[in-house]
């Protein structure tokens, strides 16, 4: 269940119609409805789903995305479900004998995106389990939409293409970084904080005779020093590693060894 | 089934290994190795599968998945199964108190493209259906992959968190044009054709007096050309609306009106 009363929430709740033509078993309805939820989609509309509606196998397997299911939509007609849109996107593994354009999911998702922020309705068709979408169900769409994927074993089952192009689309607006440090409580440790605990490391290095010759040492300190720095120290690990040395440092001493 | 045998498929099998950890169900199992055929991937590894291997639901569920069912490596613990990989990622949709690197799918795909081309083996590990992966076993990932998903409901099953790794794994490697016109057997009309076309519309046009003045004329001419440009016809299309205009003369002409 989704309550949406967080701003930040609700404002990624929408996007582009998910119609499902003719589906044929209620699981898949409701794994789609999942699927959606997790993409933040949430207007499924459904052309003669073979098996009537609701589906109780459909709200089984919707796994908690009962605002999806409970808001879905029944048409009669794939025309009928269609009309409401100014753009209708439509998924295909084969390529078929009509003059159509192709494109990428990704580049669908980055289109609907463009459509959808200037206020148009947009839509994504799916075909039946078995069959896939017919041709004059195609005619509505003025753009397919085929997964690259292994040719030699293409076959998606319905909630998975469905789950592609709703990544895609929240991909397409999703603005977490692609990459960053997660450090908890911590923070990440200033240059300053760093070279205290590399010149630290060096000066008991150099007690211990680790650099072998003082025409070395230049190196070696830039060989321990490059391979700290990729590791992205944060505060609290510099912290660690100083209480690391000071334990090493003692343990030897305790033992009598390296005495300097 | 597949076979393997036909070149261009084989190069495109193989990729990152996947590492179950304790699967559970047979049937999600096997729907991870569909998922993994789809995107060319085929290592699979289980870590202390709950019911055991082989599992008839596993294989039953894989779709003919066969080559990554049959060819799945069973281990103890964890830390066998990643043994000799140069790189492992981890997925997890929670943020841990663990100070990790954490990556986008696209951006752990683009990484584990790099390493595969330099020679290094690297995985993914995916935790438990329930309980997703502990800590003790993210010890082994250097950098910990979370999908961008909606965050009031983004719990995958384990087979979509696979098909969602490995779909960005094969959209990395994939040469697949962006976008294009499928135009089966026929291809892109010429400009020439394209403007022998406009000429001959619009010298119909001059006949039944639709230009309403010859001031208004260039910038009508300029919208129809305009649009029919947006279709971006074939040769077979062009000579099909030759065919369109002729018709309609040709019927007009016969119910006598606009002989000129």
């Amino acid at each position: 269940m989704t309550s949406g009363q967080n701003p930040t929430r609700e404002s990624i709740l929408g996007g582009p119609a998910v119609i499902l033509v003719q589906p044929q078993l209620g699981e898949n309805i409701g794994a789609c409805a999942r699927a959606m939820l997790n993409c933040g989609l949430t207007d499924l509309r459904l052309v003669k789903p073979r098996d009537g509606w609701p589906n109780p196998k459909a709200s089984a397997a919707a796994s908690g995305a009962d605002l999806v299911i409970d808001n879905a939509k029944i048409f009669e007609t794939t025309a009928d479900a269609v009309a409401d849109l100014e753009a209708v996107y439509a998924t295909t593994v084969r390529t078929r004998d009509m003059i159509q354009r192709f494109v990428t999911p990704r580049v669908a998702a980055g289109e609907m995106r463009e459509r959808y922020a200037a206020g148009q309705k947009v839509g994504v068709m799916f075909g039946p389990e078995r069959t896939g979408l017919v041709n004059d169900d195609l005619t509505f769409a003025q753009t397919l939409v085929t997964v690259p994927l292994n040719p030699a074993f293409s076959s998606l089952n319905l909630a998975q293409a469905v789950l592609l192009i709703g990544y895609e689309w929240f991909q397409a607006g999703d603005r977490t970084p692609d990459r960053f440090l997660h450090t908890g409580q911590t923070r990440p440790a200033t240059m300053a904080e760093r070279v205290n605990f590399f010149e630290r490391l060096e000066a008991a290095l150099d007690r211990t005779g680790f650099f072998t010759s003082e025409e070395k040492r230049p190196s070696m300190v830039r060989t321990l020093r490059n391979a700290f720095e990729r590791m992205e120290m944060t505060e609290q690990e510099v912290r660690t590693f100083h209480g690391v040395v000071a334990a090493l440092v003692q343990g030897s001493r305790r033992k009598g060894e390296n005495q300097d």
